[in-house]
């Protein structure tokens, strides 16, 4: 019962408009390790995002004045922030030329998770995909047609945490697999209630794919082999959204 | 360039005293899967904090007044929460009967990572090990002697974040790895800058064997083999404490 990650090389530079199923499952059998039940691809947002056109030129952008004024502050790009601020439905902070914001799914994170790095091309930046559950779910039947295997498909993206230094590659769409895994009403090898009770699988699983994507997001895609327990249950829908704390429930926003 | 994450089954529960390293010497003996070079065992704290003795009786406890009055408000046993206390430097958050502090060591945490699942008998608790940088670099240099072999060594602990549903593996504390790979100074695909300048290794390390760990505490310890780029440079210590976001540059807290 070991698990293997097993990474997917030769994905090519993904453009808006591209068959991103394809190229998945082309690099599935390139890689030549087959498919088998409970297989999961985790794949990185921005070959989502870019294949999606999420892709925004940064000359069409005219900015606000108050993302002007914020960027001229804190030696930001203008058309930048203006693009963060058209994707937030709130600020939780914007301190020291930091913007962490909740996005209109409700994802918290800096800069509405637009990343300048990696783009297309020089001048454009990538948005996170509309709806990055929606995203996974296409994925999943595209590479069941191609494949006909049903993999678990989880996109994850690049996120900073308070309290500790570095990033993480957490879940942000998630297809196929339950991303939680509820152990409420558990016992311990002490027969007492468990204090963990929600493992949050999916974020698991994209920081072990994180393990081999790296920098410069050269490994977008790996496939994950070998993990139980997170069928998703049916009356619960699976999706990444799940791993979204309600606001009401959030000591930190 | 494959990574595997290799279950380390047959360890017992574990008693103030016990010489943890010769029972992960043998588990990983047991395991048949031998050592190779950049092999990397990741351990839940649980276990080194039982071996260490970091175990308090309740009934050796006298709550607080402070204690008692908040434990009695949120129905909490006064008796943790003064343990809480006595580990923690500063409180970050203090509502509707969740504790969010700083450890004397740094670590943000819940309860300062006291949990009362799995203890080594009911009645008791187990505190997060003093050092756990110390700790692993211990049990490194003991596995070296049983095994002849130079293991890197990651120290987890299970974590709640904010903003996000589930708990996830963490490192606390490190030897003989990078924790975090700094990408600074580094350019993308297009020659531009990197956007991601700082990923957190060893917690995508505490993650991934987090896949394994599962409910219950019941698979303590994984070895991860194959995993690249995180050999300790000669000028950064190795330690999981180089994970701590420093007070200053935090938003959080």
């Amino acid at each position: 019962m070991s698990i293997h990650l097993l990474p997917l090389p030769g994905i090519p530079a993904i453009h808006p408009g591209d068959d991103l199923a394809a190229l998945l499952a082309a690099a599935i059998e390139n890689a030549r390790v087959g498919t088998r039940p409970g297989d999961i691809l985790v794949i990185c947002q921005k070959i989502v995002s870019k294949a999606e056109g999420r892709v925004v030129a940064l000359e069409d952008v005219t900015p606000s004045a108050f993302a002007t004024s914020w960027a001229d502050e804190h030696e930001k790009d203008a058309r930048v922030v203006e693009l963060v601020l058209r994707e937030t439905k709130r600020i939780v902070r914007m301190e020291r030329g930091t913007l962490i914001v909740e996005t209109g799914p409700g994802w918290v994170c800096a800069n509405a998770g637009i990343d300048q790095s990696n783009a297309v091309s020089e001048g454009t930046v990538t948005l996170l995909p509309v709806d990055a559950d929606a995203s996974a779910r296409g994925l999943r039947a595209s590479l069941r047609e191609r494949l006909g295997a049903d993999l678990g498909v989880v996109i994850t993206d690049t996120f900073g945490r308070p309290w500790r230094e570095g990033q993480v590659e957490f879940a942000l769409g998630v297809a196929g697999i339950a991303p939680l895994e509820d152990l409420r009403g558990g016992v311990d090898l002490n027969g007492r209630e468990l204090g963990v009770t929600l493992i949050a699988t999916a974020d698991h699983l994209a920081s072990a794919a994180g393990l081999l994507m790296g920098k410069s997001d050269a490994m977008p895609a790996v496939l994950v082999r070998g993990v139980t327990g997170c069928a998703p249950s049916p009356e619960e829908p699976a999706e990444g959204r799940a791993l979204i704390r309600p606001a009401e429930y959030d000591l930190f926003r």
